[in-house]
């Protein structure tokens, strides 16, 4: 046993007293709408990053807010360094990444409270859940990293391993200058493994590792047809819709088994191993189990592949967004010149982004008739993810993150794109442990986005466990 | 030669001289935002049916503005009377009939100056156009009547015929209203002929009376899948898209010949008589003489019909308005829960509105996968419409056009849906002669709406002429 797991206890101790001030500086930074893709919110993410900073100096590191100019917006980067780094070399240096930045709040109608107004509220059965936009993805996962170094600082003076931080600003818009931030700065950056906390448990008990991910290309279609607005009356029938035309192009990008159609789409793609697999498969009996928090029942899309695969391990198409001519109350009968949509897909290991948004735009121009006209604008894309199995780091965490949860930790995929894990991997040759304490039904990116007030303390005391654990595995 | 036309020369005189004040009368009431549709403006319309009532008192009329309370939004109706109506009943009686309310104006971004602030562009062709929401539709063209009846007042005290006004405000938001009305105070309303003046020339030269109407039938379509918005990453492939079911359903509402492919949808249709599409080839030759001035090039509906069959004579399907997801700047991977789609279907004499509306909802249902559940709202049908040619006033009227323009008026068809001419024959059991000076270029319903200041001025003076050819057809 060493040092750090003789203190355990007492850090654990310290967490569990200590958990409504916790709790008040998460709803401090919850207040800050830090919304990355709206540029009216620009200073606002700069609060928010200099609120990040003046935690990490609490904290006793030495951080800094930085600019970023390789791409618009340019939210800036916090990084901040504990002092010990610098001091013990023999010690195992992590590098812990998450993002300060959130999500838009629209439909604001139907949230229940304003979404920077962070509240504790009770749920039926008894749980306690903040309830924030921000208070799962990413504001609430990151404090919990902070706090559980703030437990070892405030019991032991130290921290049980070197730990670097950089929080990015971006990560909900494209996130385009965290790779060349993270080339430009490797010397500095470089560590033993990185750790990030931005992913869901394998369920509401089982702690989980994400060790695969999928990754994303998102791209704006515009199709135009008149110069201008049309009475549908007078041109109707006879003037080209470009909402049809859309119609027409989307409802192709499927075919009758749900398969995407886009060419070469599947080419170089592996099914997972059999053992995942079944291991999936017990953690999700039916489709039902991940589809009815959602208030569904059957899974719509690939016909040979459950619920949790097509989400896991499946690279998927969906229409995020879709506008064009009267969207108001009553009916207006205009043929409209313009109608956009939002389309994305997620990828996985074997996909390359380029080629998928070369293959999609190529099946949107094949769709247009005569006077149709379209123009993209790319939304970020990133290809899927394998963490190395290998890292002399993994089953530690697991054993840790098993310790506190009482059920063995399991490693599982993720759906959500999350480009840091392949980035540090790229530019600075590191794993990445992805540990996150989120649910299904935190409704990120959705109204009344939330997280578990146990979300939060467990996922406190579980990097105070997995801090302990690196530093025995160094 | 009757009295009439032995003063014509000086009404027409009149009507030249006075011109600049029968413009500035028609700026006050285009600077109302009278927008039906929108409950807001409900005031507006208020304001907009007092004015109208003045204007009519002015002129010599007993009018109102009555309440009308069998549907929402219950605009109300503005009804007058010229005292000789009672006086003379030797002359033939005429029911005018227009609407003072106007669409709404978005998107705004797209008006070069504010929608209700009426002004006089100057064109590069050096022709002068007046510019606001409702300057063509329907408010300059209901103002022709109106000014043609002051001139006939000023120069020689009278009318020619006996003249009744209704004047609507409901016309561009269903108009659920106006049948009831009619039918309501049919004794009152009952006149020899019903003059509506709502339509556009043949073209920019040709005058035309329209003879032939599309009907409407007009629904809104909600899907929604998810009981709240999801994370695409998620729950992207695995979660029913309402978006993607939405393209599905609509896309295929036409087939690969443009035909809609409703149950149904053709059954009961005519085509026109060949001398009538003879007539229409040689207005329009070539279908792009109707779509260039929208941009256009290739007539995008019904392969085996030349553009203006498609828009004067042939029922449509047009999807008005499309919105799901997120639809601001930049990206957000929502997976909404709930898509929506206005659509509607322009309905040629023989196909019943109540019966295409349940074939619509039929085929949108049997497209929904499990998960995925609809919601409609209706909003107004009416059927398409054949104008008598037998009505004694039809000739005279076509040959006072024609004097005033200087070309053989032509009986045309029209794409827009004017409900008024089926509803005061089924109502009051008139024949109406409709008659507008609108133009295709009019961009009414669309940003920038205008109407010539040669529509307005001739427009003024063909009624004028109308007038006095009708009081010799009595």
């Amino acid at each position: 046993m060493t040092a750090y797991s003789e203190k355990l206890d007492a850090v654990l101790q310290n967490v569990d007293t200590n958990l409504d001030a916790s709790v008040s500086r998460l709803f401090e930074i919850l207040r800050i709408p830090s919304i990355s893709t709206q540029p009216s919110h620009a200073a606002d993410c700069r609060k928010a990053a200099n609120w990040m900073q003046r935690e990490l100096e609490q904290l006793g590191m030495k951080a800094d807010v930085r600019d970023v100019q390789w791409s618009v917006p340019g939210h800036p980067m916090v990084v901040g360094h504990d002092q010990r780094s610098a001091a013990d070399d023999s010690l195992p240096h992590v590098l812990f990444y998450g993002h300060y930045d959130v999500q838009p709040t629209d439909p604001e109608s139907l949230w229940t409270a304003p979404p920077f107004e962070p509240r504790l509220v009770e749920e039926p059965s008894g749980r306690q859940v903040i309830v924030a936009r921000g208070a799962s993805d990413d504001k609430g996962q990151v404090m919990t990293f902070l706090e559980a170094c703030r437990a070892w600082k405030q019991v032991t003076g130290s921290l049980p391993v070197r730990v670097s931080v950089l929080l990015e600003g971006e990560e909900e818009c494209g996130g385009a200058n965290l790779l060349p931030f993270l080339k430009e700065n490797a010397a500095e950056l470089k560590a033993d493994v990185a750790l990030v906390c931005d992913t869901s448990m394998a369920d509401r008990k089982t702690p989980g590792i994400t060790t695969s991910l999928r990754g994303m290309m998102a791209d704006e279609v515009v199709i135009q047809c008149a110069s201008h607005d049309l009475h549908s009356g007078l041109y109707g029938n006879a003037a080209a819709n470009p909402i049809a035309v859309l119609c027409q192009a989307l409802a192709t990008l499927r075919n009758a088994d749900g398969g995407v159609t886009l060419a070469g789409f599947y080419d170089g793609i592996q099914d997972p191993a059999p053992a995942t697999r079944a291991q999936w498969s017990r953690l999700f009996p039916g489709d039902s189990s991940l589809l009815e928090e959602a208030g569904l029942s059957v899974a719509a899309g690939e016909k040979n592949y459950s619920a949790i695969e097509q989400t896991w391990c499946r690279p998927s198409c969906e229409i995020n967004g879709i506008s064009g001519g009267y969207e108001g109350e009553g009916f207006k009968t205009v043929l409209p010149a313009k109608a956009m949509a939002k389309v994305s897909f997620r990828l996985v290991p074997g996909q390359d982004p380029d080629r998928i948004r070369e293959a999609f735009r190529a099946h949107i121009r094949a769709a247009l008739p005569a006077d149709a006209h379209v123009t993209f604008t790319a939304h970020g894309g990133s290809p899927g993810f394998e963490v190395s199995r290998d890292s002399r780091f993994l089953n530690p965490a697991l054993q840790a993150l098993t310790d506190e949860w009482g059920v063995p930790a399991a490693m599982v995929g993720s759906g959500g794109s999350i480009p840091v894990a392949g980035e540090v991997r790229d530019a600075l040759g590191l794993d990445a442990l992805m540990i996150g304490f989120a649910q299904n039904d935190d409704r990120i990116h959705s109204p009344n986005e939330q997280y578990g007030l146990d979300s939060f303390h467990k996922g406190i005391r579980s990097w105070v466990r997995v801090l302990a654990a690196l530093a025995e595995a160094g």
